[in-house]
């Protein structure tokens, strides 16, 4: 069994998740959604996302480590302060010693739906579907985008786009055809 | 005697500079630069700023820790680029306990120079002038920026531009006349 720790750090919110991979079988372990305070100072919402990791490392022992790393965006500032958020999270890997890979969103979206500009709502729906955790496209979509990741690193050396199930999105729409907005 | 550790976290040059305050006086610790391969991964980027930081931390015992933390920019890919190394020094401060406090580089060059615009030539002159080390005018500059940043907090509390000799860059000039350009 290999265990993938699945991150997507960002200035609002920064999700997690854990996932267990064995042969093409995905589980679920856990998930969460770090709140950073808007009222908090930088240096503490630093200290928050890495002192969290931490905790979740040190609790599931990930073999790897996936981080969804955007690297584009319009607003120099915005930009400033997502990478900050980006070094807490990996940092905190890096002094685990766990081997940590950046995916792009575009990436991600991809590797789980089969479509690179899929929206949140699709992503969280294929995530849950994978995960038979259906509740997750109901809850904060930070935790989802997290188990995405993880799910996109455990993917990477397959053939195909969502665990080998199904191919892609349009073709877990075709055979599941109630369960999109069901 | 307070310690107080400068950092000026780059994404090529990361300069670091060590000050001793008693009274009114500011001695030279020690001082680095940490050049960053560009051949690096982002990852190990980070991981050598915070380590490297974490080390001068455990062997100077600084009792509290100035960074020069830009956060205006134009160009996005930079500003993301730049917040990972700034969140890099910061993690090393935060986790070894020491009070942080963040400069612009515009406050940096007041409080030195007495002027918000100065040179980098010009703030690394004083502050070899200021803890009578003059070589740095002629090694890195984020090294001199590093022991600004240091001499800027130790300065915080004054009335005075660079530690009460002089007010600003152009009174220790006219009382220098030989010693800038020297």
């Amino acid at each position: 069994v290999m265990i993938i720790l699945g991150v997507d750090p960002g200035t609002r919110f920064a999700g997690y998740g854990v996932i267990a991979v064995e042969g093409r079988t995905e589980r679920l372990v856990e998930y969460g959604v770090l709140d950073l305070d808007v009222h908090e100072s930088h240096a503490l919402r630093l200290k928050r996302i890495y002192d969290r990791i931490s905790e979740v490392i040190d609790r599931c022992l990930p073999d790897e480590c996936a981080l969804e790393m955007p690297v584009y965006g319009r607003n120099p500032q915005s930009m400033l302060k997502l990478g900050r958020a980006q070094a807490a999270a990996m940092l905190a890997v890096l002094n685990r010693g766990i081997p940590a890979t950046e995916y792009t969103p575009k990436e991600v979206k991809k590797s789980v739906t089969g479509k690179g500009n899929a929206s949140k709502e699709q992503v969280a729906y294929m995530v849950g579907a994978i995960l038979e955790a259906p509740d997750l496209s109901t809850t904060r979509l930070d935790a989802a985008d997290a188990l995405a990741v993880a799910l996109c690193h455990a993917h990477r050396d397959r053939g195909g786009a969502d665990g080998g199930t199904h191919k892609d999105w349009s073709s877990f729409l075709k055979a599941n055809p109630n369960r999109w907005r069901g």
